[in-house]
């Protein structure tokens, strides 16, 4: 029996969340008749007729994990130490929820590198805070790329591909790492001290053709970050290649980076800007004080951030009646799971500065309040029953 | 030593499956020289000469797990009920074979509307069964689009886009839905009302520029399908986007998807002939009485079932000596892995319908008779040993 | 506070593995300071004033697994037989890092087939040891091709694509398989003789058009490899595809697979030479006796070694202080991970010979000596603290 007669449960009647309980689905199903005769229409048996059995209810809310923490103090982990400087890491083993994209902190000494390097199962994009620095990278090809790099300054480095950091001049250098896997750490980073150290002697003298006691003076195990003079800068030369391949992106510097925002600016490098970025995608971000980045989600890739300064707050929703709101102070990271609804806030009285990357190299965001001025107004007055027409009208307006 | 003496072990001789079990291994060993000398042509040593222990068989049959249960009663699933209407669901939680695929049978009221909403980690294909309904949806470019559909209509819509569904009319719609990920449903609905209901008021105000107090009056909780006033028919206008771009397939009424087979029809629309579906494909298979999709497998996608009408018999193949047959009312689904075999029979009166999808926008399938039919017939010989060659001529012309 | 002195802590200071333990950390926070002033340059709360509590370290030794093992004989594994030869394989099952290759040595005595069968979860590659057989192989679009092979031939079947292997003349063949999948085996063989005696009859005699007892006399179970006549050569006619799409590389023959190295050759088949091969690439390699494969690693993909002659030592690289080396003899297997430095030497008295296969169709890898020679000097040096300046010259040059 076709009927346009509403149903007769009231939204009121439902259960928090907007579900019925079980028990209630017993009466349910004898007023469902109205939603159609069961059994008509090319579907199956009725409600009313299942076996007595646990029952299987949709989006049982009990069924849904309690909303992650997405907040994590990457500048209060503790750090690797050597010689030259240090690290601090965020990976999916301390902070849980991060499983598309990892994070690190690094600080070199002047004179100081990161030594000769790759990571087995991510790419690495960089942003520079601090300091200057110059980086090799080798790619399969047997190409190499050396580049100069000051604060503001992106680079991007495939996984796999083998590559190198020095601090330039007789200031310390840090920055940022971003990488496309939350369990990047674990067999991650494969440093070449580590590996001649590794190797027998005999292989390494056939390998480079020197006699084998010349690995005796190589260092043991795992540099890491190396201790060394200070590198000048007119010794450091760059050697780069063309805009359409190299790894190093000026993001405070290039014009075609500039996505500003009402209350805001924002400079983001995609694959269309910074072609070899090709996994990755990322920017930063400055918010007024008192101003926000409103409510959106991104449908194609995870979301994170790394807070350089001010004090922001984020309000993330997972769906399933699981929310939550978290404040980020400089030091922090977040990330936001692809899909996760969320704003930002600037909550403090400086600007708010943040760092973020994203682990799809085409970015893509869809705002709410785009999308409601998109709707039909009869849709709207629907979907929020019980809001006036007018204020209908000034949602839209938004 | 090469040589061209039969082997020995006639397959008469072999266990069930055609294996031989571990004891009868070290016989094998013995005559197994036959198979060439181990040690010659690059293999290493002798099967005779293994170190005791455990045997490590090849595909041992005690290592294959039963095969799975491949139906599940969607329409007999207990419903999530809301104000407007009703869903009932198969995921993994129900339906555990279903891997790479959940389905939903949804139904709305008149005036009802399913409101925006959004999956964060799965696309959605749609069969309309009955009744009219109006989508909206708003891509990452800002753009949207807005269509009518009726019976035999399809819709896609990308992971992650917004969308909503309402009733057009005074006639209640309900609809199939199928997802490419069969965990879609944990944390895969984002409603609108959830969201502002878990987002701090000062920020909603801030979103849409009005007082904090216009969102009291808003629903609580998620409102998932909500009760209206009917929308009428002229009142529901389409914006359609051009035939590259739609979300809207005439499945019924588009030439292209026609794909009729000996003893059924089939309507199939790929990415060829519905380039908006990019993860999916999807279409509706009618097979008269007596009649039968033959014997095939999908080699690149799993594949999904809902049965809208008749009654069917499915016969599907695992490997390993696992095969089952199932039979199939209205409102049953059928879930076949990629790669399995399987075959669809009409053991009913009616026409056999059944809603069908694929988690890959490309369609690929194998036919056994057209397998058999391109092998040379002294291939056949061997591999069918022990049927007759006129037998073999009759299988060949199939 | 900026500041250019060097870090107070030596790299003697460490320990084991250029870590220091949590007990240092305390000490190393004070000393810390001397690596950026924490507060400053938008990095937060100062390491000596975390909260007691368990450190997370930052590539904690303890926390990394033992390097794996990474050789397995794959010839002294159990066959599984049957009537007309036998296959050995080396799964995960068996060999737990092979995550993204299994590999399988099959023998087939004369007149043998190993019947149509597909894989549901893997491609196959193919090198022929010795003998000669015939393929034919049954793509989706209904399109067959018909080949014959000789000793150093390969084949490429996609995944789920019909296929089945037939000795051709009075000589066993025997070759190796390699598969895009570690976990190929466990539902991957699907073979037509297990399929035909799970489907029903009358199912079967609809499907072939012929009564049903003609299958009566089908084999039962699963025949996998079939004894049967010998096929003379003269009857086994092939139907050759055009280069573009045949499932057939001549290895041995094709100067487009020439990529020989100092100390040895190697010929490989990516794509490029061999269209079909979508999902890997694969080759041969052969080292001289004292001679070298040098160390490197491949960024985009796991390799796989099967040793078909002489004797080989293989140094590995896992990164985090794991690195082992292992001997290997003919019958043997290797897997090198993503990512994992290796190199390769024949310690043996004659020719070094392996198949080796990687499951990326893109060939890549980056030299150790390349590296080094790209790298300034400057930088070296440092990474190589402690070796004199004229050694580094002579690593340069290598």
């Amino acid at each position: 029996m076709r009927t346009n007669r509403r149903h007769l449960l009231s939204a009121a009647a439902l259960g928090a969340g907007g579900f019925i309980a079980f028990e209630k689905i017993v009466e349910a199903a004898a007023i469902q008749h109205d939603h159609g005769n069961p059994g008509d229409g090319g579907f199956g048996r009725r409600v009313d007729q299942l076996p007595p059995g646990p029952a299987v209810a949709y989006h049982d809310p009990k069924d849904v994990a309690a909303m992650p923490d997405f907040r994590f103090s990457l500048d209060g982990n503790h750090p690797k130490v050597t010689s030259g400087g240090w690290a601090k890491e965020a990976t999916v083993h301390q902070f849980p929820i991060s499983k598309g994209i990892a994070g690190v902190h690094m600080f070199l000494d002047p004179g100081a590198s990161r030594e000769l390097h790759w990571h087995a199962i991510a790419a690495e994009w960089a942003y520079v805070i601090d300091g200057r620095c110059q980086t090799v990278v080798l790619e399969p090809s047997g190409a190499s790329e050396i580049n100069n790099f000051e604060p503001g300054d992106l680079w991007y480095f495939a996984k796999g591909h083998g590559h190198s950091i020095q601090t330039i001049g007789d200031k310390p250098c840090h920055f940022i790492l971003s990488f496309d896997n939350g369990a990047f750490s674990e067999h991650g980073t494969f440093s070449i001290t580590d590996w001649i150290d590794l190797t027998p002697k005999d292989m390494l003298a056939k390998e480079f053709g020197v006699p084998k006691d010349v690995f005796d003076a190589f260092p043991k195990g795992e540099a890491y970050i190396q201790a060394g003079p200070v590198l000048p800068a007119e010794d450091a030369l760059e050697a780069p290649w063309p805009k359409e391949s190299t790894h190093k992106f000026r993001l405070l510097r290039d014009n075609r980076a500039v996505r500003d925002f009402d209350g805001g600016s924002f400079r983001l490098a995609t694959i269309d800007e910074f072609p070899a970025s090709k996994s990755m995608s990322g920017g930063l971000m400055v918010i007024k004080p008192g101003d926000m980045r409103k409510l959106h989600w991104n449908p194609n890739a995870n979301e994170w951030h790394y807070y350089l300064r001010g004090k922001g707050q984020v309000a993330a929703f997972g769906s399933g009646g699981r929310g939550k709101v978290a404040e980020f102070q400089p030091g922090d990271v977040a990330y936001i799971p692809i899909g996760f609804g969320h704003a930002i806030r600037n909550i403090g009285d400086e600007d708010l500065e943040i760092v973020q990357t994203w682990d799809n190299p085409k970015f893509e965001e869809i705002d709410l309040d785009k999308w409601v001025a998109s709707s039909p107004r009869y849709l709207l007055a629907n979907n929020f029953a019980g809001v006036g027409q007018d204020d209908i009208k000034k949602l839209k307006k938004a």
